[in-house]
C-alpha cells in the first residue's frame, strides 16, 4: 500500500525514466527512495540535485495527500494504477534498465523503466502487450503511409496480435483504427496524464481504445504533453512491444527515436519502404538502408520477424504463376524458341534455342501435350496464341 | 585475323554464353574450337551435341564467307568488332567464367563470357565501361520508376560515370535519356543483332546512344530478339558494370535476372525502395528485404557503393537543421520545457523539464542569448513565437 502510494508520489515529482531515481528505487525500494528524495540535502550530489527539482515540484503539499489525489482523479476516470508489484505489470518494460546497443546518448538519462502505469481499459496489461507490435510513424503522414498503417494494424489484429502506438495524428491513429476495424486490441501509450486527451480531436478514438484495448500513461493525471515527454514515452512503446514497425517517417521524426530505442533494446526493428521521392519516407528508408530495420510490406512479414520460430513464415514474394513454371530449364528454352504466329521445324527451333536438334525433338512433345505448343500436319511447331509474359529487356 | 573470323563464326553458330563452347575456346583457342565444332561427330558427347546445333545453323554455307558477310553487314552500319584479343576488350566480362555465388541454376549453361562484341559508337569499350553502373528495371514502369531512372541516370552521368542498361521501354530508356540529358555517356547492351532496332520506337534513342556512348551486342547482325536472349544478355549488363541498380521491378522481372547475375558476380547490387502497395516495386523491395541489394535513393549513395574507397561518401540522411541542433541534451530539455505564449519562472521550468532549478537557471541565459527564449522584467521566461518542429508523438 505505502509502496504503491510512494510510487505515485515518485511518478508525480520526477519525470519518468530518470536514471538517478531508478537507481534509488532499485537499491532501496520506492518508500526509502521517496524518503531520501524528500530530505535531499544530505544525499549524494546527483540525488541532491534531483531532490531539489522534486521538492520544487512538491511545493508545500503533503506527498501522501498528493498520491491520494492522483488516485482519486484516476478513479474518477475509471483508470487504475499498475505497479511492478502487481502480477499485471508488463515485465518487458524492465528491459529498459539494461539497454545494450549504443545507448550512451545525452537523452539516455530518461531511458529507465516506468515507476508505475496509469491504465484505462479492462484487459490485463501484461497479457495484452505480450503479443504486441508497435506501429509508429509520422503525424504528417502521406495517404500511402495512412493506408499502410491501417492495413498493418488490421492485419496484425486479425492475426490475434495487439497493436501498440502513441495517440497522435497520422500513423498512430491509422494503426489504432486498423486494429479496431478488425475487432482487435490496440494500446495507446500517452505522453501526458491519462485524463488528458491530446490531441483533443482523438477523444472519440481514445474512448474506443479504452473500450477495446488499453490507454497507458506513466504520468500522473493532470500532466500536460510536451516535446521531451513524447521522446521519453517513445522508449516505452519500444520496450513493451516485441518489435517496432516504422511505417513512414521523415528524416527527423519522433518515430525514429522509438526506432532507436527498439534497436538499443535488441527488439525487432522493421520499416516499410517508401518512394525515394517522398520526404515522409526518408527516415524509414534510412533505417532500412543502414540495416537497422528489416524491410516489411505485409503483416505476415512482420509476424515472421516477431513471432516464435516457425510460428509464422511469410510467403516469398512471387508473381502470378505461369505455364512455364513446371518446365525444366532446357524445355523452357525450347519453348522460348518456338515462334508465335508462324510454324517452324524442330531443327530451326533447336538453332534458335541453341540446343541440339535431338534435345529439341525430345522436348517438343511435352510442350504439345501441355498445350503450350501446337504441331501442324507438316510437323512444324508454333506456340498457342497466348500472351506469355516477357521479362523486362 | 583468322582468330577474329573464327570468333565471328562461333558467335554466329552458337548462342552466347554457351558453357561447352567457352571451355573449348579456353582450352584450344577460337580457331581450333571452330574446327572441332564443324567436324563434330568424333568429338565428346557434349561437343557433339553442340556441333549438331551449330552445323544445323550453318547449313550448307561456308563458315568464312559467313564471317565476312557479318563483318560487311556490321561495317555498313558503322559497327566494329571487338574481341578478347583487342586492347579495347572489357576484361570485366571475363568474370563471367567464374561466377561465385549460388550460380548452379538451370540457365547457367548460358552464363559464360561473350566470344566477341559488335560495337557502335566512337569510344573505347574498355574505357567507357570501366566506371559504369547498370541501371535496370521494369518495362512497364510507374511514373515514379521512370522519374527515378532518369534522375539516377542524370546524376551518375553528371558525376562522370557511364550508365549501362538494355534498350527496352521503361526504366532502360529513362536511364539512358537521363544520362544523355546530362551530356554523359550511356551504353545499351542489346539482345539482338546490332543492326536490329528493338523496340523500333527506340530508333532515335539508339542513334543518340551510338553518337554519345555505345551500342553493344554479342549477336551477329540479323539476330532477332527473343526471351532467352534477353536473359542471356542480362548477365553481360551485370558483368560489365561495377554495380547494378534495380530501380523498379515487379516480382517477376528480367531486371531480377540481371540482379541475380550481379549478386553471383559479387558486384554491388542496389535497389530503389518503392511503395509496398506498388506491384512494380515488389521485386526491387524483395531484393532489399532479402539483403541481396542495398537500398539506394540518390546517385551519391550509388557511388558510395561502387566508387573507390573514400572517393565518394553520401551525406547521411538528415532533415533541415533547426536552432536546437547546437544544444546539449540538458539545455535542449530546458528549452523544451519553456512554454510558448505565457511566461513562467525558472523553478517552474525546472519542474516541467525534470531538472534541478540550478540546472535550469544555469542554462536559460544561453537560450536567451541565442534568442530562443525571452526573459521578461519579472525574470520569467517564454519561447519566441517561432514554430519549433515537434516529433511525431
Amino acid at each position: 500500500m505505502t509502496v504503491t502510494l510512494a510510487r505515485i508520489v515518485l511518478a508525480s515529482l520526477v519525470e519518468p525514466g530518470n536514471a538517478v531515481l531508478a537507481r534509488l528505487v532499485r537499491t532501496s525500494g520506492p518508500v526509502e527512495a521517496l524518503r531520501q528524495l524528500l530530505d535531499g540535502p544530505d544525499a549524494p550530489d546527483d540525488v541532491a540535485s534531483l531532490s531539489l527539482a522534486a521538492r520544487a515540484r512538491l511545493g508545500d503539499r503533503d506527498p501522501w495527500r498528493l498520491a491520494e489525489e492522483a488516485r482519486e482523479a484516476a478513479e474518477r476516470l475509471g483508470a487504475r494504477l499498475v505497479t511492478p508489484e502487481d502480477a499485471d505489470w508488463p515485465t518487458r518494460a524492465e528491459d529498459l534498465a539494461r539497454m545494450s546497443r549504443g545507448a550512451a546518448t545525452g537523452l539516455d538519462v530518461d531511458s529507465q523503466p516506468p515507476v508505475c502505469l496509469w491504465v484505462r481499459g479492462a484487459g490485463s496489461v501484461a497479457e495484452t502487450v505480450d503479443r504486441s507490435v508497435a506501429v509508429v510513424g509520422a503525424r504528417a503522414a502521406s495517404q500511402y503511409g495512412l493506408y499502410m498503417a491501417t492495413e498493418l494494424g488490421f492485419g496484425l489484429a486479425e492475426r490475434g496480435w495487439t497493436v501498440l502506438s502513441g495517440g497522435a495524428y497520422g500513423i498512430d491513429a491509422a494503426a489504432h483504427r486498423g486494429a479496431l476495424g478488425a475487432g482487435g486490441r490496440t494500446v495507446a501509450v500517452l505522453a501526458c496524464g491519462i485524463d488528458t486527451v491530446y490531441p483533443v480531436a482523438h477523444a472519440g478514438l481514445f474512448e474506443q481504445i479504452a473500450a477495446e484495448g488499453l490507454l497507458l500513461s506513466e504520468w500522473p493525471p493532470g500532466a500536460t504533453p510536451h516535446r521531451t515527454r513524447f521522446l521519453v514515452r517513445n522508449r516505452l512503446i519500444a520496450a513493451l512491444s516485441r518489435g517496432t514497425v516504422v511505417v513512414e517517417a521523415a528524416a527527423r521524426s519522433g518515430a525514429r527515436s522509438t526506432a532507436r530505442r527498439a534497436f538499443q533494446l535488441n527488439r525487432v526493428l522493421m520499416a516499410c519502404p517508401g518512394p525515394a521521392t517522398s520526404a515522409t519516407s526518408e527516415g524509414s528508408n534510412a533505417e532500412i538502408r543502414d540495416h537497422h530495420a528489416r524491410l516489411v510490406t505485409t503483416p505476415d512479414q512482420i509476424l515472421e520477424e516477431v513471432g516464435r520460430i516457425g510460428e509464422y513464415a511469410a510467403p516469398p514474394v512471387r508473381g502470378r504463376a505461369t505455364e512455364r513454371d513446371g518446365l525444366d530449364a532446357l524445355t523452357a528454352r525450347v519453348l522460348d524458341a518456338v515462334p508465335r504466329g508462324r510454324a517452324i521445324s524442330a531443327a530451326e527451333i533447336a538453332v534458335v534455342a541453341g540446343v541440339s536438334p535431338t534435345d529439341a525433338r525430345r522436348n517438343l512433345p511435352a510442350l504439345v501435350a501441355r498445350e503450350l505448343v501446337v504441331e501442324d500436319e507438316q510437323g512444324r511447331f508454333q506456340t498457342r496464341r497466348r500472351p506469355v509474359a516477357r521479362p523486362a529487356a
